[in-house]
């Protein structure tokens, strides 16, 4: 029997990546609880690749490498972004259109604007423009040795109703997990908006001159909202905001078509 | 007198920046027409950082250089992405708040879903992000020695427009200018939805073994509707599409809600 056919009827394909490598102990939870549900397909990137949105490699040579399986799933490493990930793999390496694409599980948190930045959510997205129904998972806990046990039970039941009822034309979901509690739910929300500040640190080199690492806090700029994602997260919910690559703001194209139109 | 008062007015603060890096020609012409508009700070990558979308770069050292001033403007370089750019411009080099962020002229298309990629369209929505009115240009033409001046007169009188109406709150402007004719006018209208396909070149090294390059080409899903950018940069005109910081599909968290609250 092929091993992607269940009482007749074909497994889903599910595709997997990250952004914070092959390495990464949130892919591995991720592809556990992924290879209950179907057949998995794991193509991550080689190297970490934190903050690199929807980055793309141009004009630079990218290589594909399979690694050995894991928890029966076939395992591939990307010498790029998580977005180059994707596109590789739809390109190059699944037999099929993926009826899941899941990225994460992130160590960190992707809540508020902080998707802007987000590879996770890079991936995400351009698994939505492809036509593939797109979930991206974050556990607010940057260690590498984050516990994802807590939370577990909560990602599987959140694959299997997107399996189960698919996502609106062009949707895809930004998932975010409370760190270091059992999730009391999840609750469908908004981004929150805020902005960074104190964004760098400043030092001096050997050579008297100076350089900056990126730092910074987040700021909300919405503290007094209950329908967004920072707030669910506080308290001690599972955020499931719902996004789209269309970045169009359309209700001011008729507005601004008075100034702008020449 | 100080530089930045005419008439008793301050005038304008203009932060400019893109993402061919400072040697690109198009930065140069935004920088000569910005400077008749306001003073005029360029903070521009040192390398080509095409393809960069909204990247940040994690646990790397950034520098910044200052060079020869242009057209009456300071210059600068960072070492790092568009992004970079934009955050350590606010951090660590403007004297007060931009009145305006300009980013391009770039080399090259970001129309329809191409914005997710760009560079250009990366740090307009950091400006945004941060409260400053921001707008990007780009041509559609990919050499660098393309010529800006039929497009000149066009860009110079979105930039005053701008300057004397603002923006609506948390919305930027993406701007594509269609290549080799006089623009017919602009419009204001949104961005198409596409795909890319063939996206890799596939090439064997001199070891026999397989590497991949981007290549693509986009693929409008919507080449019947006239109200995209796509459509109005076809027909000869300048697009002028709203674009904002904020992904939240928000029509569909009513209906997702029935799903996903667990």
């Amino acid at each position: 029997m092929n091993a992607s056919i269940v009482n007749g009827r074909m497994k889903p394909l599910i595709l997997i990546t990250n952004d914070d490598s092959i390495e990464a102990p949130g892919l591995h939870r991720l592809v556990e609880i992924a290879a209950e549900f179907g057949d998995v397909i794991a193509v991550a990137p080689k190297y970490p690749q934190s903050g690199q949105s929807s980055a793309i490699s141009v004009e630079k040579p990218l290589r594909i490498n399979q690694t050995d399986d894991y928890s029966g799933a076939r395992m591939f490493t990307v010498s790029g972004t998580p977005v180059d990930c994707v596109k590789l793999a739809l390109n190059a390496i699944v037999p099929r259109h993926p009826d899941l694409l899941l990225s994460g599980i992130n160590h960190g948190s992707n809540s508020g604007n902080a998707i802007t930045y987000s590879g996770t959510m890079g991936a995400v997205l351009e698994g939505c423009t492809n036509g593939i129904v797109s979930v991206g998972f974050s556990l607010c806990h940057h260690s590498i040795k984050a516990d994802f046990s807590l939370s577990a039970p909560l990602v599987r039941d959140i694959v299997a109703r997107v399996l189960a009822n698919g996502l609106p034309d062009y949707t895809a979901l930004n998932v975010n997990i409370p760190a270091r509690v059992v999730p009391a739910g999840s609750k469908v929300c908004r981004a929150a908006r805020g902005h960074w500040s104190e964004e760098f640190v400043r030092y001096t080199d050997p050579a008297g001159k100076p350089f900056y690492m990126l730092s910074g806090r987040f700021v909300n700029e919405e503290p007094d909202m209950t329908d967004t994602d920072e707030y669910w997260l506080s308290q001690g919910y599972v955020s499931v905001v719902p996004v789209t690559p269309d970045q169009t703001a359309a209700r001011y194209i008729e507005s601004l078509s008075q100034t702008f139109t020449i």
